[in-house]
C-alpha cells in the first residue's frame, strides 16, 4: 500500500523526534510491503521564519492532500522567543489552531495510561496507582474559547479584553457520540466534564450529552464538575475510563492526566474529523530547552505514528507491531533520560539512551 | 472587643462544620475577652427552600452589616437535588456568586500546604513531597467567565449557548497587586498563570502583571500556561509560592492543588474586598453524601475562623491560638475519617473521632 503522509516537524525537539518516527515507519514499510511517501509541511515557528506566517494556504493544501499528518511539536519559549513579539494571529500556536479548524479536526483523543515498566516514574503513591490506570480523554477541539470571537478595546479609557465561549448543539452532539463510541470499545464508562453550575455552554453540554447517552444504554455515564475532576485525577485516577469534555477543560485536564501517569514522554494523541483523516502528535510540548541535545524521548511520536496506522490507514497489524516493539525495548531496560528511575538502585538495572538510539532500537525490533 | 460575625451555615455538611467553628470562636471569646455576636444568614439551597431564591436582598444587607462572614458550604448533588431543576439564576451556587459580586470580594486566597502530620494522606510519592510544600493560590473572584454575559438562543434552528470571558486592566491590576503583596510576606515568588498563547484576556493579564511586577523588584515572577501549571502541580508542587490567576483557572487549579496536598479537609480560604471585610470558608464542598452523619472534618472551617480573626478582625494572637490548638490535636493523634492513614499499621497509632468530638478537642486546647 502507498500512503501519503504529511509531516510537520515543527520547532524545538519536533524535528528530532519526528525523524525517529519516520525511521520506524520506514521499517514497517520494508517489512510489510508499504510505501510511505512523505511531504514536509511547514507550520509554527519554522514557518514564521520561512514565510512570515505560522501556516500558509499551501501548507493547508498539502495537509488536505495527505492521507494523514504526523506532527512533532510547535512553538518556543513564550517569554524569550521573538515569535512571541508578533501579533497573536502570527504566532506559532495560531498555525496549529488554524490547521485544526481548516481540517475540521474536532475530535481529539488523548490516551493517558500508566506503563507497567514505568511505574517508578509515576508521581503518585503505590496504593493510588494500584494495578494501574488507563483513561482516554476525548477533547472537543474546534469550538469553545479557542475559536470564539475575541477583542481588546478601550472602554472609557480602560483597556478591556474579551473572549467568547460558544457551543452549539451539533458541535456537542458529534463529539459526545465519539466519546460514547470509544467507550463502547473500552470499559463502557463516560465521565462528561463541565461547569454546569455556572456556564450556559456547560448546561447545554450536559443536556446534549444526556440525549446522546440514551442511544448507548450499555454505557454508564456521569457528569462531573471540572474543578472536581481536577481533584479526582490526582485522588483516584483509576475511576476514569473515557473523559469527555470541551476544548479548554480538555486542554487542562488532559495535561494533568498525562502527568499523573508519569509517562508523558510515552503518550500520543490523535485529532480526527468525520473522515479517516487525522493529525497525530505526541502529548508533550516542543521543549525548546532540550532541543538539539539528542536526549528527547521519541516514543510518544513513534506511538503517534502507530495510532496513525491504526486510525487513518487501517493498518492494525502494523500498528500492533510498533506498540510491541516499544514494549519490548522498555522491557529490555532502555530508557531516555525523562523516564529514568530516580532511585540509584533502580537506575542500575536500566540503560540510558539518546533519541536516535531509542529510534534505532525500536525500528530493529519491528 | 465585640465582633459582628455573619454566619452562613448553608447546605450539606455546612451546619455541622460551622457549629464546631463557632464553638472554637466562643472559647476564644471567653479566653481573650471578646464577644462574638452571630447573625445567621440564609444562602444556597436552604435559602431556596425558605424563600424561593438562593440569596435575598435582606441576606446581602445582613452580610454587609457584619464585620466578617463565616461560611460552611452550599449546594447539593447536582444530578439528584431538586434545586438543580430550577432556572440557573435560582440555583444554590447563584447565591454565592451574587454575594461575591455584591460585596466586591475580588481576591480569593486559597492556601494549599502539606501538614507534616498528614503526610501519609498526600497522594504523591515521598521523593516528590520532599520536605513538604506550601502554596498560596490568589484567584480573581468577581470577573471572567463567571460574571460575563451569557445567553442560550436558537440560531437557524440550532440551539447555541454563549458565555463571555471579559477582564479589564483595573480588575487585573488590583488582583495582581494583591498577589505580589502577599508574595512579599512569603517566599517572594509569583507564578502568574494564563493561556496567553490563545486568549486575548490572558494576553492583557500578562501585560498588566508585568507592569505591576515592576513595583516589586524583590519578587521573582514567571508566567506559566494553565495546561502546564496543571502538570507542574503534580510533578513538582514545591516550585510554587504564590500562584496568581483568573477566576476559572483559579477554580480548577486551587482544587487540584488542595487535593495534591492530601489535606483538603484542612484547607481554609478567604475572599476579600478593598476593606477589612472578608468571607471565610473551607476549601472543600458541601459533601451531601456524608451530611448529617457526624463524620465531616470541621478543621478547615475552624481554620477559616482563624483566618477571619487574622485578616478581618486584627486578632492575630487569637488566630495563632486556634492554629496551635489544631496542630496540637493532630499531634495527639486525633483524626477525622477523611485524614485517617490507609495502612493498618499507621492506623494503630492514631484515633478516629467525629465532627463534634474534633470541635471539642480543639476548643479545649485553645
Ligand atoms: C499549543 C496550544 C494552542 C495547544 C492547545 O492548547 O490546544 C496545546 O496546548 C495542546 O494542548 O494541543
Ligand atoms: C460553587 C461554585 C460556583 C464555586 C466556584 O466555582 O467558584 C466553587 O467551586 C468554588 O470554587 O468556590
Amino acid at each position: 500500500m502507498k500512503c501519503k503522509v504529511g509531516v510537520i516537524s515543527g520547532d524545538g525537539i519536533g524535528p528530532e523526534i519526528v525523524r525517529e518516527a519516520k525511521k520506524v515507519l520506514d521499517k514497517i514499510g520494508r517489512t510489510y510491503g508499504h510505501e510511505f511517501v512523505y511531504t514536509d509541511i511547514l507550520m509554527g515557528g519554522c514557518s514564521i521564519d520561512a514565510t512570515g506566517v505560522p501556516l500558509t494556504d499551501e501548507a493547508i493544501a498539502q495537509a488536505k492532500a495527505s492521507d494523514a499528518v504526523l506532527m512533532g511539536s510547535i512553538g518556543g519559549n513564550t517569554s524569550t522567543s521573538p515569535w512571541y513579539k508578533l501579533a497573536p494571529e502570527l504566532r506559532p500556536e495560531a498555525g496549529l489552531l488554524k490547521l485544526r479548524k481548516s481540517l475540521n479536526l474536532f475530535a481529539n483523543l488523548r490516551p493517558a495510561y500508566l506503563y507497567e515498566e514505568l511505574k517508578a516514574a509515576c508521581p503518585l503513591r503505590d496504593d493510588i496507582i494500584g494495578d494501574g490506570f488507563d483513561m482516554m480523554i476525548m477533547r472537543e477541539l474546534t469550538g469553545g474559547l479557542y475559536f470564539g470571537a475575541r477583542e481588546t478595546k478601550e472602554v472609557d479609557g480602560v483597556v478591556t479584553a474579551v473572549d467568547t465561549l460558544s457551543y452549539n448543539e451539533n458541535e456537542i452532539r458529534r463529539i459526545a457520540k465519539r466519546g460514547f463510541d470509544i467507550a463502547m470499545k473500552r470499559r463502557k464508562k463516560v465521565t462528561s466534564v463541565d461547569k454546569a453550575n455556572v456556564l450556559d455552554s456547560s448546561r447545554l453540554w450536559r443536556k446534549i450529552v444526556e440525549e446522546v447517552a440514551k442511544d448507548y444504554p450499555e454505557v454508564t455515564y456521569e457528569h462531573m464538575l471540572v474543578d472536581n475532576c481536577a481533584m479526582q485525577l490526582v485522588k483516584d485516577p483509576r475511576q476514569f475510563d473515557v473523559i469527555l469534555t470541551e476544548n479548554m477543560f480538555g486542554d487542562i485536564l488532559s495535561d494533568e492526566a498525562s502527568m499523573v501517569t508519569g509517562s508523558i514522554g510515552m503518550l500520543s494523541s490523535a485529532s480526527l474529523n468525520d473522515t479517516k483523516f487525522g493529525l497525530y502528535e505526541p502529548s508533550g510540548g516542543s521543549a525548546p530547552d532540550i532541543a538539539g541535545k539528542g536526549i528527547a524521548n521519541p516514543i510518544a511520536t513513534i506511538l503517534s505514528a502507530a495510532m496513525m496506522l491504526r486510525y487513518s490507514l487501517d493498518l492494525d497489524k502494523e500498528a500492533d507491531a510498533i506498540e510491541q516493539a516499544v514494549k519490548q525495548v522498555l522491557k529490555e531496560g532502555y530508557r531516555t533520560i525523562d523516564i529514568m528511575p530516580q532511585e540509584a538502585e533502580k537506575r542500575a538495572s536500566v540503560r540510558e539512551v539518546g533519541t536516535e538510539q531509542m529510534g534505532d532500537l525500536i525500528a530493529e525490533r519491528v
